[in-house]
């Protein structure tokens, strides 16, 4: 049994964090599954899905001053030279964080933890209308 | 066709990587699934999963060294600023690495390589009893 | 129904960055699957998988540069010291990038963007034959 749906996300970019697990977690309850695996994907090159802990101080700070730290955003990006654009900080930072993630359903629920939510990074230099893809695979 | 099992690790913390794989095998030879995929997923936001080559060296010493210069513990962390706690850099690495990892089975085994195993690294500043999930789907 | 091939992929090492994209669609095309989820993944414990837009920017100059800041390669490796081999740069970036990435098959088609394309890292300090399994499950 497999059922998926697209989901929406609203974001200022420059590493704004977006926590999406309501949102993944109707796609479940829809889907019927009991036990199975959801897959969450985002579209794009220059947003990323992880977990955290859904607190202000990770997601407004110690998430951007870490990837700002890895891939710093004044740092020579070919990308740029080639393009005449400002995000290859951007794409670098979705490469190493990786567009998906994949959460085990069982008896109908994500197998989360209690302060672990699924976030969505957006690393563009603008904001942006995302979309993500949650794909339900299971019985 | 879906089997899953929750495995406990129990780990010293200050990332300690923990090989796992042969619990894992131990459940993918128990779901009977010949052809699928594995999903390995920690339950928590300061642990996570990925391979390795189970070499002492990587394991006790360079996985630990890259993730203190990349989120140094002594760093500031909002996160710890609000909550009077020392683990604003478990959390940052654990959103960095991840908390799941998909494996193909074939022919009723994982794909992986020979000197390529799966393990748990534990972030977090103390040692912890951490929950596994280990979902396999296929026929 | 679950489907999968092995591909091969001839790499010239040192962060050889590699669009595998059409191979692995070439997979998603051959399993008749038309909704469920692809995993691909790498055997093998010095190389990764991960998505980026396929600019000759960003494959050629910006992902190494920033694998070489993160995890620089003139770095002391307890890896190195016991096997008395140089790659445990490789080995710490492999497992810091991951070896796989699932991602959503929806009417027969991968749910990536334009411009967002997979590719396989290779970390390793020369070139490599690599092995990597695409597994779709689904419907």
């Amino acid at each position: 049994m497999t059922y998926g749906e697209r989901i929406r996300v609203s974001t200022r970019g420059n590493t704004d964090v977006a926590d999406i697990t309501a949102e993944v977690e109707h796609v479940v309850a829809a889907s019927k599954v009991r036990d199975g695996v959801a897959v969450v994907f985002v579209v794009g090159s220059t947003a990323g899905i992880t977990t955290t802990e859904a607190d202000p101080g990770l997601m407004t700070h110690d998430l951007k001053a870490f990837f700002e730290r890895i891939a710093p955003e004044g740092e020579y990006y070919k990308h740029e030279a080639t393009w005449h654009d400002d995000n290859g900080h951007a794409h670098v930072r979705a490469s190493a964080l990786g567009p998906s993630l994949a959460v085990p359903v069982v008896d109908g629920r994500l197998t989360l933890g209690t302060w672990q939510q699924i976030v969505l990074l957006d690393f563009d230099t603008r904001g942006r209308q995302r979309e993500v893809v949650v794909q339900v695979v299971g019985e």
